[in-house]
């Protein structure tokens, strides 16, 4: 079922070079790139995480709007997010590549130095790749290892009515960045934001940060009762952990972190920041409850910024459904606006 | 990056009732698909084998050639082949679908049915997916996981010169039984070969068999010096041991092993039979290399039917290169007639 192509041995040799296994991680690879697998090393007494995502040029990135090296470190920071959002550290990389005439090698090398640029800071290395045609679009598999002691994973199935809800950062701000560089690419001029603004969320967009140091915090404090990822946007995954934990949620909208840039992109727009802060996807900030007796630990720590988070709301019992504390006080059902995924 | 789907949820529970984890493997699947990542346990002194391949439509398969559990079924195996070949036991597997909208939810299943028959008798688990939109054709994406004991491990680099060359099965099935298929959907009779001699081709082709028994049983009695698996061919694969092994080997064309039916098959057409043992795809036998010192052991295992295999030449300095006994017994270089894809 694979393709041969022709130079293939002279790719593995360049993306081999590219992909150079970090000193920490060396010992833990006993054979990477080059073999009909990976040989890996998992540390005793660690449970091992794993996790996939399929990306298609078209339906996840649009190719007039990112550079290739921008789509290797925002895929692979894509993933490097699942595995912080279960509270582990990710540690091996796998890539398949579905490869259209269109790509250069230069174009894959430049792909793979975005995919390594963000696992090198992570401590995660690029074991294994597989390269074949494509007759349509560019497409990316990436598969992500990680570890993680077993007492300190991050469920989502582990949240309990009273809990306390809490994010990461700042929320929306992805959204606002992928319109403006749909603008950019369509020729028109940003709505009254100015430059720096503009330079800030797009770079949200396209170069999104894994909460990775955030997770583990909670994680080795024992701090989270649930965790999950955003990247579908908050009101879309919040549903995620309500429906494996069967509870319910209310989400107090005036408390949602929104960064200034967003405030002001979408007040020139005419826009509700709060929109963006729940339908926007791609944030890949933390949503984690915590239990009652560990709210003032956790609150603690935001103080001392040791941790940068924000209480946003509650877990409720299953019956009270998912809802939301408007702007105005009023409280309504939190529609399921998941992500509406548009071309980035 | 995900696209949220209309239907996600109940599309994940189908998914996992449809991918229920076999008893075998329960203990060590702390969580499945449902979260971030799946939380899995490795047994203590194994090593893990991690091994990824991306599938595009018109590209690796043809849905006019193949079901959706065929093609299910057969891209797991190709996977399974993978950790085979390096002498693991394949223990987890992760699936990645981008969905045109030609796919209902019960193609959807029927490709995970295909997936658990192969996985289910090797002891593996569909133990993460990830589901997303393609708007040009189906992409499947998988890892597979697997675990070896390090002394186990089957290399392609490890291959010295004076080894001894065998491949299991036989050899050149699978291409003759694509090339079935295509005539068969272009309307095409078959060129005087037997309904019962094409039905065990085309089987080949849409069914293989990763030889996990046979690279296990090796792998156990230490009795390889290298494997691959061949997916591109027996010419193609035995350029990767002889570039990862920096040698080179002499095939004698005279002993391959070759079916009956093929055999009927190439004479049908006035086509070389050794022709598609060299340069067809897809067979997923195993290619493996032996010490001079283990001969006679590998040897009395054949004989005694434990193994099926056939030794088919040996590995010699890198400096005399890749070459070939041909049927009149003249010594060629052995061309690199690597598997040209076709649609199957």
């Amino acid at each position: 079922m694979r393709q041969s192509r022709i130079g293939e041995f002279a790719l593995i040799r360049r993306l081999r070079n590219a992909t150079r296994v970090p000193h920490a991680v060396r010992s833990a690879v006993l054979a990477g790139i080059g073999d009909d697998a990976a040989v890996l090393k998992i540390r005793p007494g660690r449970v091992l995480l794993a996790t996939t995502d399929l990306l298609a040029e078209r339906v996840h990135f649009d190719l007039a709007c990112t550079t290739y090296r921008q789509l290797g470190y925002k895929a692979a920071m894509a993933n490097l997010s699942d595995i912080a959002a279960m509270g582990g550290i990710p540690r091996f990389v796998l890539i398949a590549l579905a490869l259209t005439p269109r790509q250069t090698p230069r174009d894959v090398e430049a792909l793979y130095a975005g995919v390594t640029a963000a696992c090198r800071p992570a401590g995660a290395a690029v074991v294994g790749g597989d390269t074949s045609a494509s007759r349509t679009g560019l497409f990316l598999s990436f598969a992500v290892l990680g570890e993680a002691t077993p007492s300190e994973v991050l469920r989502r199935s582990t949240a309990r009515a009273g809990d306390h809800l809490y994010v990461t950062g700042t929320v929306g701000d992805a959204q606002a960045g992928l319109e403006i560089l749909l603008a950019r690419k369509a020729g028109r001029r940003g709505r009254g934001t100015n430059a720096r603004d503009a330079a800030y969320l797009s770079g949200r967009h396209q170069a999104p940060t894994a909460r990775l140091r955030e997770a583990r915090q909670l994680a080795e404090r024992h701090l989270a009762s649930a965790a999950i990822d955003l990247s579908d946007g908050l009101a879309g995954d919040i549903r995620h952990i309500c429906e494996e934990s069967e509870v319910g949620c209310l989400i107090d909208a005036r408390q949602l972190p929104l960064s200034r840039p967003l405030i002001a992109y979408a007040r020139a727009g005419r826009r509700d920041p709060i929109a963006y802060a729940l339908g926007g996807g791609e944030d890949y900030e933390l949503l984690f409850t915590v239990r009652p007796g560990n709210v003032s630990r956790v609150d603690g720590l935001i103080r001392r910024r040791v941790l940068r988070a924000t209480p946003i709301g509650r877990i409720t019992p299953a019956r009270q459904g998912l809802r939301i504390i408007r702007a105005d006080g009023s409280v309504r059902p939190l529609t399921a606006k998941g992500y509406e995924h548009r071309l980035g």
